[in-house]
């Protein structure tokens, strides 16, 4: 799709230097773009690529205007229109609406003449699809499931029963929601199941990156709320709620009824015990343990970043001996260091909330 | 389902406190069951709901009786009871017995006639499945499989040649079972692939959670044993040996040819080296690394839990440079600081037991 | 397969002593080989099995020829020997040529006729796929993607648009390649979805582990160089790049927009933050926290091993308090500790390189 710069200018409401006719149809970075391409400068690092770049028009701050050699479209937040001038110009594909041949819809299903089912595809008893939903090829949609108006299954989705997922909500290869949660109760040495009688309810305006799971509740809902974005290979417990716009990064495990608030920010890799409460506005570095409930806004670490080894080797030595060597160095210190956390295995009674 | 409570107090054998003739026909929480619903307390943390609730009845250890507002059921283990009536109340959908005409099975496989397979699937040669299996929509099932009777593949579990599993497991969707461990020998900077020969055995009575894989053995096999638990997104390598009754919880990696205990517990995003021995009865808490075989049962540590960032870096920062201070603060110290662990990537070799 | 010890000497090309005429048919353990096996010794834990080892030849390097009781094939690397005589007896399964029935396969793809699609896959439109390559059961490879000459994708396998993978390369099952990476601009509180215009180009000779996530570029390519070896469940964010001969063990994370060079090796369950610089031939132990760029080649770690967790949480809550502790002990310190890293959630600005 090509777009002049005075159209852009005008639908997204911004400010234009240069020359109102000249196109754009893709973008680029600013060191590999060249002409025909739009190009965005919204983090320090890559301003050394600005004074040389080829791009047809750049977006970014006013106060970096100056220096764009080339025509330059003024934003506050230049990611962001960014990010709706490339939608512009690479719009997502389109699929076809009907059912496919080849998949497979029980009786009794409510589908959208409008709505796409892919190649492949199991449409299970009693499930309600909405306008333009899209299930793509070789997804699983189990009885009872609901998908309201534009939600996306790229393809390979597994839902599980009665899984309710909210409008414009998409979701990823690989995906399994509403799966059994982990409960199990240990009688005389052997577990017995619990039932896992909840379902999940997502929000509208999700999106579920590739290979995540949410588990459905053991009683009640395990609940991800409006614009909360998840990346790959998350875990989710069951009877986790998922704050409004929450956004987590890849391969974090949430356990069991842990409650996050909105607008909270989490990095790769952590991992949250269950039956916590983390209140909104909290950001969380990488690789972190939370086995606390967190009562305040603010950012929260617990990983050590990477040193040489031998180095590290010979702290890690000295760590293992810090009581220790504080109770000696000290001529006594307290006799009983307060304990700072309990996690635990978090493999049962996660069902009583 | 509807049952009275006379009716569970005499098939669980437990005593009852109240009206036999009242009916219970789901569960819930204390805090939010209402008539007809059966509730529990197992964790304290509850307790504080079932003054307040609402519940028909509700399962519960003696000694809570007193405070219980309405129908108790009483049990030493009363999560143990709960679990058994919610299985009663909610049992597992049921699968209609037969071959889903979209499914491809082989010629040459014996299916006993009891046996379900969903749509989409596809069953290769020589696969043997067992009375009552289910296999789920779209599962693939690799030549050489036997599925003793009742398990049941929820939905796109992928099993690979040969792997065995017991009578009674359950595996989620998006499993991987008998996949190629990970093994490479180093010719002069290249890979050479070493050829994972052997397969996975896994007993009965084990539930997998949705997305894990477990690879099969690289000479000999990767065992499960019975009563196994496993949660989402686990990842087991070649010729691992779980002990039965060990329940493991999401994200935990482990690493080739490592053998784990009876009744072990292990936490949220373990991870555990190749080539160790875990004993019986250890329980490590979620985010540990074990590099070292465990050759005493007790709870095993190694995740420091979050802190204010600002707070963490600033002990980080001293961290970096706990042995050179720890030196200095005792004129001397050692020399040289033992090495308390050598973790290495677990990237060859593995194939050698 | 059966073969003669004379003929495995010509072969590759190693001194045998011991019958040339004595025959193997399979590998085994040290430990569990009887006759007709072929074992190897690669390993020095495994040596204590060498002595009474029933094989009926043992591959090993010359050093320790004297203590073999049975028939020796001596090799400088005996693992890399072990690795090429195991591919001769166990070759990987054929699948048949041709297009299997109940798959689905758009108009105008151009597909080998010694490619095998197995049953139930689903090929879009303009796919191109070479010779001898298998697309196994249930896999889905959406529009423009091209699969060199003997690619294996082995089942359940998920390839999103343009996805190109070169020759030789190996795909386990549950691997999802190509979805969108995880960008999204920050707009007044709420998130806008930054298109993922990019691909992913994978190498050859490449294997990748099931359920391994690599997503596709913001704008670029995700780029995988040859002969990159990565385990089960490693996710790797939009344009990344991995250097040839790397491996990568699993659970390991990369965030976006980081670059690794040739010939590391990184144990299982790292986590890389995004846009860092991490050169050739860098070793990065399990669990380690890689927060900083690494420019040297070396050994890093960042992860604690196991401790009783008694003795771990003293130690963990003198961590807390160190900083104050050497300030103390120190009468001052420095008043401001320097930071030593700096982590974020890598949830935005991720496209512009």
């Amino acid at each position: 799709m090509t777009v002049r710069l005075g159209e852009l200018a005008v639908r997204f409401g911004c400010q234009l230097r240069g020359d109102p006719q000249a196109a754009v149809e893709s973008v680029a970075t600013l060191e590999a773009a060249g002409p025909g391409s739009v190009s965005f400068l919204a983090n320090a690092r890559y301003r050394r690529f600005l004074r040389t770049t080829r791009a047809t028009v750049v977006i970014l701050e006013p106060r970096h205007a100056q220096e764009c050699p080339t025509a330059a479209l003024l934003a506050d937040n230049p990611y962001a229109l960014y990010a709706r001038v490339a939608t512009l110009l690479h719009p997502p594909p389109q699929a076809p609406a009907g059912v496919h041949p080849s998949s497979v819809v029980a009786a009794g299903c409510s589908i959208a003449a409008s709505a796409s089912i892919g190649p492949q595809a199991v449409i299970e008893s009693d499930v309600r699809i909405g306008e333009r939903v899209v299930v793509g090829p070789g997804c699983v949609v189990q009885s009872g499931v609901v998908l309201e108006d534009d939600v996306r299954l790229i393809a390979s989705v597994t839902l599980g029963r009665g899984v309710r997922i909210g409008r414009r909500t998409l979701v990823h290869p690989g995906c399994v929601i509403g799966a059994d949660g982990f409960g199990f109760a240990n009688d005389a040495g052997s577990w017995i199941k619990v039932p896992q009688v909840g379902a999940v309810r997502i929000g509208n305006d999700v999106e579920i990156g590739a290979n995540t799971t949410i588990d459905r509740g053991a009683i009640g809902d395990t609940v991800i709320e409006d614009d909360v974005k998840l990346d790959n290979q998350i875990q989710i417990g069951h009877n986790v709620r998922i704050g409004a716009h929450t956004a987590i990064a890849g391969c974090v495990g949430i356990s069991g009824s842990t409650s996050i608030g909105q607008r909270c920010l989490i990095g790769g890799a952590v991992g949250i015990v269950g039956h916590l409460t983390i209140v909104d506005d909290v950001v969380i570095t990488g690789l972190t343990m939370v086995s606390r409930s967190l009562t305040k806004p603010g950012v929260y670490s617990s990983a050590l970043p990477a040193e040489e080894a031998r180095l590290f080797r010979r702290n890690a030595a000295r760590f293992r001996r810090l009581d220790e060597w504080y109770r000696r160095s000290t001529k006594g210190g307290s006799a009983q260091a307060p304990l700072e956390f309990e996690p635990s295995p978090d493999n049962d009674k996660d069902g009583d909330d």
